[in-house]
């Protein structure tokens, strides 16, 4: 059961049509397939895990996204086998599949990009692979959508949802949300799924994100829009640590609507929705943790760099200890004070930092703060949203960062699951 | 129930008084405190945490050392409590019981170190702390052994055994054990014991160790040989990837045998020796670490520098993931991987990185080895001691970490207690 996971109603993009497909890969005949395409025009911005073992289809979407100049048409996302850790067969079966899209939907190798998420260590199965981009490819030729006009897409918002759904690995709830504002006058809408529930820590990007707009934006600014919304969201969360082989998130324009760039005095406005719509599912992730029972925010302030900060709010999110205390909803303070230590930040003078459990002051002056009672923490560590904050008393930067506890199904889950 | 814990017998140090007493920090009655004096003309080295919250008894013991230029007479340190968080007057207390110490055993303030282990976050009972040191000053005073003369101590391994249960804190079983080398044809013998099973991976030094020989050794080369062993044993190790504030490794040399200094022939001999009772019980508490049912040894070989090769191994060993698939003996690859990549070292080529469980070959050429199967994979890991061997392909330099995995038990045991 996900911790108060409460998300906005999900607004279709025009411009993108979606075609979520039972191919068979995983064993129980759920949806595990995902083609999607973007109307002519449409510009595509995209951040990749920085693992070693990146998965083949991180390669190859990284490729296709530069030969293409961001004018990406097409998306293949399978779950249930993440062709990783499978080397050259595994980079030459990516790029086939990539290949098999573009004759099927009329477009050219390098506007394909294909993701996987699942199992590492196991080549896809082709077959399987191709007769549901088959199916897949049919559903996007009977949806009605003209991709190739400005017209507004057939995919309904029910489409969208079941899209959501086939991108899911062991989260227990599909992530997808909307946020819109208004750029010179004109609405426009950011619409964003997301999966992932364990392995992660991303480092510049999540397991897989994909956000869309019907704005048109030139592909540089779109990407430093994505850049800016996945550092303080999908690069501020923490599960277990672990950074996938396969993290992706992408940002598509499908140019249907109004037109923002950098220069803009709107644009702003636009990078705060973004941004919006991104920590919005990061937090989802976080809220649908692999046996999460707590949501927990937090916040370091007054750090000489923000590095520093985020530094130390990772090492809190991190730790084992700090994690089963607060499943346990025991007010640790000393496993923070722990955890803030062994951060490693250079200069900090312990009598000046100051620890609070939502908003009472626990720590401060180098001992347990006067009037801090045991009472007091406990009933701020029992809520099931858990805020932390830190004072570091060096500066004026801050970070954020947001995870879950540690529990017994976090264990079971990933005793049992063979990821 | 630790995993194959089975160390050597403890012998006796000639020099070395030991009074282990029940004080009644712990509410169970068991005993919690340790007074130990060294004969006159010892000499002690120390390492400790390097966690910015280090504990009040840290800032006293490292002050004191100093101050005594290793000189060191008498120890005190007590579990229950750790006397971490407590500010200014933390300090107070630690520095009142080691004057309290010197006045009953006729020492000077700084040649007593105070260390602390327990609950961090309330001062330690200054009643109960005093009474249980006048107990144990009392025990010395009775002990038959003249510490003044290089007489033979009246310590018993009986003694030594109850001192080493003393410390324990989550501890299942004490961690006891010697052993001995020849130094210009004499016996020399170096005994150890140490306390810790979560809130370990030591940086400097691991929870509290602490080593005692017989043999003479300058100041100096005391604290070279007890840094090197160190190196290769507590900060080798990690549960829970959390550094304790109260971390302390000491080595104390009672001169009462044989002298050795860093220009002998034989001094090779000693420090091998040193550094193998350091990594005995640097192992032993893997072994007994909290809801450990696995002993993994993680070998990194082939790096272009030590540090790479501790990265990795590290990454391996804090792997939430690759723990709790160890827990169920599942040969997951694919989690290694994950691991190794997430290390944030530069210049790995992946189709060059050969995994191994045990002998097996699992990972190499950028994909799973040939002729791997789950089966050879499965029978590695399924093993209570497991080892897992990665070569790098990038270098000559090595390093090893040990670690446990992670349990259910690890979740209710520090979800239970309040460290």
């Amino acid at each position: 059961m996900p911790v108060n996971l409460d998300l906005a109603p999900a607004i279709a993009i025009a411009g993108v049509d979606l075609a979520p497909v039972a191919a068979g890969l995983k064993s129980d005949g759920s949806l595990d397939m995902l083609l999607l395409r973007l109307t002519s025009g449409s510009r595509t911005a995209g951040v990749f895990t920085k693992n070693t073992f990146c998965a083949a289809p991180v390669h190859v979407a990284k490729s296709h996204l530069q030969a293409s100049h961001g004018a990406v048409r097409a998306m293949l996302i399978n779950s249930g086998n993440a062709n990783a850790g499978t080397g050259e067969p595994g980079i030459a079966m990516a790029t086939q599949h990539c290949q098999f899209v573009a004759e099927q939907l009329a477009l050219k190798p390098n506007e394909v990009l294909p993701y996987s998420t699942g199992v590492i260590g196991q080549l896809l199965p082709d077959d399987v692979m191709r007769s549901g981009i088959t199916k897949a490819a049919g559903l996007l030729a009977n949806s009605g959508a003209n991709s190739d006009t400005h017209e507004n897409t057939a995919s309904s918002v029910e489409t969208w949802a079941a899209a959501s759904r086939s991108i899911m690995t062991t989260d227990t709830e599909p992530k997808l949300t909307s946020r819109q504002c208004t750029i010179a006058g004109k609405l426009v809408t950011v619409t964003g799924m997301a999966k992932g529930a364990g392995m992660i820590q991303p480092n510049m990007a999540t397991m897989l994100a994909y956000l869309f707009t019907d704005a048109a934006v030139p592909q540089e600014d779109l990407q430093q829009a994505l850049t800016r919304a996945v550092d303080l969201s999908f690069n501020a969360i923490t599960v277990d640590s672990d950074t996938s082989t396969n993290d992706a998130c992408m940002l598509s324009a499908t140019a249907v609507g109004q037109s923002v760039n950098s220069t803009d005095a709107d644009w702003t406005a636009f990078v705060a929705t973004v941004s919006a719509v991104a920590l919005d599912l990061a937090q989802a992730i976080i809220r649908d943790a692999e046996g999460a029972t707590k949501f927990i925010t937090v916040n370091v302030a007054g750090g000489k760099h923000s590095d520093d900060c985020k530094k130390v709010a990772y090492a809190i999110a991190n730790s084992p200890l700090v994690k089963t205390a607060l499943f346990a909803s025991d007010a640790n303070v000393g496993r923070l004070l722990m955890a803030i230590g062994k951060a490693d930040v250079a200069g900090l003078d312990p009598s000046r930092i100051r620890v609070l459990l939502g908003d009472v002051c626990a720590f401060e002056a180098g001992g347990i703060a006067q009037g801090y009672t045991e009472a007091a923490g406990s009933a701020e560590v029992s809520k099931s949203d858990i805020t932390i904050n830190v004072e570091l008393g060096a500066g004026t930067a801050s970070a954020s960062v947001y995870t879950s506890d540690l529990s017994h199904d976090y264990v079971s889950i990933n005793a049992d699951y063979r990821s």
